[in-house]
């Protein structure tokens, strides 16, 4: 049993923390808005009044936030994680964010004597209500060993790839593979369409061969039929795409497929589509090709 | 018990027409070069004297050649299969050419009373030897039921999707993905060793999770060591990308990510790089990194 | 005074002649549909009843065509210009065609004694009826000098830029040049405008430097106000840049900027923007950052 | 007569400030190295040890800086412009920076009384040293009126162009344009010397047409001789284009050829070109063609 405190509540983190008190830790919480803290508490969590209260008594922290700002305001701000960590305290960031921000907050952590691993997931809600996770995971090694435990409670797939930020660029590579496969597939989708094509077979035989991926196993039913209820909202997967290209040009590295993929969700986003599930890229395909109809905009 | 004439013994044909002696079929081939015909003559089929020649007796005709225009000669010029076709027979092509060529030779072939399948395949060398190629067909559902017994010899997945040319538009979308699949795998790639990421674990987790793919299945440790023997090669893979850009532009569909990766492999090309693996795709983006070292060149 | 034979009397074509007959040659007119045919009669020309009727008594025959297969077809087909043309004569193809069909063209044109320069030209109907039109010409340098007398009644600059073919090739960059240019000034446009720059003293000071170039001088102000009456069309810009592609593709020329440029032009002719002047690709730019409101489509 | 303050004696900066001198201004300058500010201290220059001893005295103070936390440093840091400036200053910053740091700092000057204007220019070092800079103004008009005595000792075009902030808006879009137009160029020029076409007429007519630009004008000599002198860095058109990527994005605008071309600037830095003047794009065309020898790095 170990001491956590569990900060960001949202629709990953809630689950996610769930898991963690079933697993039989003494887990504390913290979030913005109340209401999911009361259903912690509820799950027999306690409440910490601030990001600073929660680590005060903790042998690990836990952070799930949206952006690379929230995590350095949760961790480096007054009454942060930092202002109040015991020595030796081990922080885990499994928000995504910028590899870069994941290395300053890691070495504020370490001249604080704290230990830090970034360790953002894939998978999704559905990841962390099943404890399903993929977990990508910087830090030192051993600090990687000392998380496992915790880890496991939360995800299956749980690999360590590098120093502090390595788990940030991993899930970069994750992000930049998945809205250019989505692209990729949408193209297919719309040429197998204008020129008549049977389309359940097709989808069946581009998955089955050197074409298969998992856009083409888990996402192409719905885009065939044009549900894009979200799933991962284009606006997450654009903020993502703006992470890879900065972690791009920091190494001189030419990525120009996925620049033009990023301008496709930029065109969504302007188009009002932010909401959709970033398989509703295919639309905007449909449109350049003169086959879209009345487009949904987002609930 | 079929009598079936094989007409195209390369790479790909002639394992195809072995299985096809091995079910028991009476075989007759024809091929420009004599080596692989005397192959087969020793495996049990008997050699045609020309294309002609090899459809006179025949039920079933199969076409496995490398471009258009080849199939455009060997069905239609003077001593084609249509020039000496019985009434009824079955043709069948399996060459990777353009679905508007398949179209017009099905068109020839119905109007001298021959009943035409197109069907492009994709699973490669290893896929024809061992029969266990995906097998995707163009063509009336009769026919289809028709040809099935034979296909089984070639292929595991065998599917019918739509009339006509179907097949061959399936295939461009197939290697629309594949092309597009190994550039991001390879900017994933490069940007991760930029970073100094673990690439084993990180390989894996990329491919366990929604970004999974066969490119990173079966492709990513070749790449990682910068073994690219092929396979298939990037001049055939330049090739069909042709195939699949036509494809789009007579249906007005917008393909952009596919037009710029169909720029990549000119570039490979032009860079004496034609002979390689297509999964050589990131030799360019390490170049384009400033990573590149010395380069192979097609040996 | 020179016999000269003028075939494609389009909205190019047309005016062409009549500078030549008021030029003082003896021009003799050929064209499919017959009212231009009657106006240039009107004029002073004669008519012939066919390519080879026209090029027969000539000393310099001019054609003026939409596209490669009917330069093909006008030349090199029964009753064209080769099956009648005498020894020696001039043929001076002023259509805008791939670079290899006028190497083609000219190589069937010398097997029959008869001279041959490519001659596209750039200017537009403005440029036809004021002979202002530019002129670039392939071919060899005394079939070059043999014909500038004539070429100098229809534009005003003649340049002889290298053997056959080198004409089409320069016409393919220039049509590269000018969609390319209108993207550009399309993105910057779009960009200002949704910054709320006053946008008239932005396109002067911009057309005033190194930015400087046609589009902001001749079509910025007619984009400004979504003013889009051709001018030269989308759907003949896609017809070029098809040209470009394949010129491009044919040496091993990598032009990705343009290949993207291209697959715009395939969304605005599926969004049925076909007829409207290039400088319309501002509306695909505005769409794609959801700035555009209802299209006018083509009249 | 004015009293001038002058923070940034650069390439650019220098050669202004002389010119102010030369108008008879009064002119106190300030520069981290002291090099420069001697050489105007014999022009017949005062020399300010601080920003804010520079802006003490001031009616007007004009910053030339290379990049946007520069301008904030200088402006809104401790002994910064704001931390002295008398009542009414105008302060003119030309450099070129973010249009929302511009913004920042406008809203940062007048809460402190400072009257702003952002006029950032283009015409590189010939044109500060000749006095022809083009200059973009954003801001209120009468500050822009009262900015114009002194800008015309400068600059030849000097427009007003909206709000604060729109000066290096208009900047953004020119860096935009001249990039795009080098890389449109490039593609041309490798096109026409893979087909042998002569050089030096096929430059001349597409000048003198629709394709008609200052980048053939003034830089196409040099680019078909390869040579690549700065001008204009390289690295410095990153930095612009980074700039021009975030302005956009900031307003939902889809720029997917400059994003493209931006990615080609990415990869000359990488391959160490990023000295060279930004006409050397055509390198990059080249070897992506094959037809690229060994390569200058900068110097």
């Amino acid at each position: 049993m170990t001491a956590i405190g569990f900060i960001g509540l949202g629709v990953m983190g809630r689950p996610m923390a769930e898991h963690l008190v079933r697993a039989g830790h003494e887990v504390t919480v913290h979030n913005r808005s109340q209401d999911p803290v009361r259903a912690l508490q509820s799950a027999g969590a306690k409440a910490g009044g601030s990001a600073a209260d929660v680590a005060a008594g903790a042998e690990v922290v836990i952070t799930m936030l949206p952006d690379s700002p929230d995590v350095e305001a949760v961790v480096l701000g007054d009454d942060g994680v930092l202002s109040a960590a015991p020595q030796g305290l081990l922080l885990i960031d499994m928000s995504t964010i910028r590899p870069d921000t994941a290395r300053q907050v890691g070495e504020a952590a370490r001249a604080r004597g704290v230990r830090f691993l970034d360790a953002p997931v894939s998978g999704g809600e559905a990841g962390a209500k099943e404890a399903t996770l993929s977990i990508m995971v910087g830090g030192d090694a051993g600090d990687f060993q000392a998380a496992l435990p915790v880890l496991e409670s939360l995800g299956r797939t749980i690999v360590h790839v590098g120093p502090v930020g390595a788990g940030q660029t991993v899930k970069a590579a994750n992000q930049l593979i998945v809205a250019g496969t989505i692209e990729l597939v949408s193209e297919a989708i719309v040429l197998l369409e204008a020129h008549g094509v049977d389309m359940a077979p097709a989808i069946e035989v581009l998955a089955g061969g050197l074409a298969g991926n998992q856009i083409l196993e888990r996402k192409a039913a719905g885009m065939l039929e044009r549900r894009f209820d979200p799933g991962f909202r284009i606006d997450l997967h654009h903020k993502d795409l703006q992470i890879v290209q900065a972690t791009a040009r920091d190494a001189g590295v030419a990525i120009p497929v996925t620049a033009l993929v990023a301008q496709l969700l930029v065109a969504l986003r302007s188009l009002d589509r932010g909401s959709l599930d970033h398989s509703a890229i295919l639309t905007l395909i449909e449109d350049l090709s003169g086959r879209g109809g009345p487009r949904p905009t987002a609930g």
